[in-house]
């Protein structure tokens, strides 16, 4: 089998993980936070150094403003329905996931407005111009995908951040860049910051952080949180605000342990290989009559990730071709609507190849092998 | 070590639960319900089987009103909030945990009003006649636990849901009731129902799920989803309303293994057992000098949780020297700040014993041993 969906989820995963998880269950099922006998006070220490851990990732100082969310998406809402209120505007891109997109058509009942850019996928100036063009007088906050979930673009954060105006915040959505593109939110410039636990960071399904910089905002979810209980209303303070209920305690112990393998790695030589594993991949696949590709193979700024069609073929039947094959791979619509839209590939959708740590080369000579026939059919 | 902090988290799990947890992350990474390949397919297998086990736990027909969410408290969350909009008034009780309690504090601000009434824990038509007595015209939701995570009282949930007017809805919290009280949603006249898995489902924690009996609502969370991908809005139908972002399915394979592990005791033995239990450990406190017990151990509508103090002394205090001597126990303020209102126990919280499946009446014996010595000091 090759597995080239790792942007929907890596696979494998460094063993420490698999090992790391199964014995934690085994051997402690304590709730961190709650009591203090021993396995609950292991728990809570395993908690923390996770969120230690994470700060070295991304470059902040204090744990307490890192929280453990359940994935992405719930940290995404969390920040945009948390920040947004009625009256205020924000600017997004093209680029986007629904995970950021429904949120904010959500908000449009409340009284907020936003207006998706234009992502220029090769001048990053002309981006940044665009995002100031669309900044008004209530735009409250910009929020940019680190990294496209199917074109692999690599988004100009520090840029983006230098030319916004005092005010307005950025909010990056780390879901395909947190453990593949070097991260340090004070020097980039970033305001907030959510990443899920299995993709680039290696660890299992089920858990993901939000990292905050600037102010706190409303929580969407309370609940018990094992602190203030006489207090009916949910704390005001990191990370207990934004932690309600019980930690996925399992799932954080396996990111730290991703999280370790990938700081082991280090995220320059991680952001290499899968630059480089694009532009291999978009130049074998250019050299196919009948391919379509959507990205210069001579540029590095796309990573980890790629797409492309079988002429104006549905993206399915190549999909299944490839599964069938043992090729695992993506098709159809990535939960990006407007990127489709951009790319006019609303009714094919895109097959989406997508790399992890340890693919290579070779995996994709094979995969190219099999593309091949599929082609000849 | 004797383990009484089960309605905390459950410990130990079985040994299904650990080893499959460990051999899914070992040997399958995918993303259920995104791409069509091999391991994407078998997570989509295991994650509808899960459903259909919840099914036959909690008396469902239909796997697709089964969501996945993150925690009880989530759950709770998605329904209090979702259900109840300005203008509504809600009925609760002073047993309900802050899971309960800060969502509906929370509404307050946005027009939504509601009671706690009191629950007299030996006369059940009393609790209903407190009940009906809440109740007014724009009463739309009644939230009650199935079994109260400090006392352990069984709520007379059937009772409950029979004297309800039509047109008000009953939510069960069960988080202490899920595999541990025999659930029939449809027979109990259950609306809406949510439980964690790591509880007495003797999953890990990291997932729970919500069932639904009635109306659907306006979802909170909203996200990627895998369908409608083109529509800015959140699909409104089950179970992908509710289930934004990558489901966590190490979890849900664990919960799986849990609940087969619970369907093979057999819930209404589990009950027994955690009933019994509850009764040996009351009796047993009640021969010691200076011991505080709380609840009629002769009585069988007290299951797998109780509490207890010592003269009064901070229940913190009893904790820890039963933590030291290997006993894990809970102390404090266990998240239902009511409930210690209504007990005088505000200020020196309570030590709360919790049994699980695998307690014993030894296990009783050998923590009663250690608290005489704890007296003695």
């Amino acid at each position: 089998m090759i597995y080239f969906d790792n942007a929907a989820s890596t696979y494998p995963k460094p063993g420490s993980v698999s090992k790391s998880v199964g014995n934690w269950l085994k051997n402690n099922g304590a709730n961190p936070g709650r009591s203090g006998h021993k396995p609950a006070m292991a728990a809570g220490g395993v908690v923390f150094d996770t969120r230690v851990l994470i700060c070295k990732l991304i470059g902040m100082n204090d744990p307490e403003n890192i929280a453990f969310v359940p994935n992405a998406t719930y940290g995404l809402n969390f920040l945009i329905q948390g920040i947004l209120k009625s009256g205020d505007h924000a600017v997004t891109t093209d680029l986007e996931h629904n995970s950021v997109l429904r949120p904010l058509k959500l908000l449009e009942k409340k009284g907020v407005n936003f207006d998706a850019v234009c992502v220029d996928l090769y001048d990053d100036n002309k981006t940044v111009e665009n995002i100031l063009k669309s900044i008004k007088k209530n735009t409250k906050l910009v929020i940019c995908t680190q990294c496209s979930n199917v074109c692999g673009k690599v988004m100009p954060i520090r840029k983006i951040s230098a030319a916004l105006p005092d005010g307005v915040k950025l909010l990056v959505d780390g879901a395909q860049g947190a453990g593949i593109i070097p991260t340090d939110m004070k020097a980039d410039g970033v305001d907030y910051y959510c990443a899920p636990s299995h993709k680039g960071l290696m660890g299992p399904q089920g858990s993901g952080f939000i990292a905050i910089n600037n102010d706190l905002f409303e929580p969407l979810i309370v609940g018990g949180t094992g602190s203030e209980s006489f207090d009916l209303d949910q704390p005001d303070y990191l990370p207990d605000m934004l932690e309600s209920g019980t930690l996925a305690t399992p799932a954080i112990v396996g990111m730290y342990e991703g999280i370790k393998f990938v700081l082991g790695l280090g995220v320059e030589n991680i952001f290499q290989h899968k630059v480089s594993l694009v532009k291999y991949a978009v130049n074998a696949l250019n050299g196919l009559d009948g391919v379509i590709t959507y990205v210069d193979p001579e540029l590095s700024c796309f990573a980890s990730t790629t797409c492309f069609n079988v002429s104006n073929q549905d993206s399915d039947q190549v999909g299944e071709y490839l599964a069938e094959n043992d090729i695992c791979v993506r098709s159809g619509i990535h939960c990006a609507p407007l990127f489709h839209k951009k790319m006019g590939t609303e009714k094919t959708g895109m097959v989406r190849i997508s790399f992890g740590c340890y693919n290579t080369e070779y995996e994709i000579d094979q995969f190219i092998k099999i593309l091949k026939k599929y082609l000849k059919k």
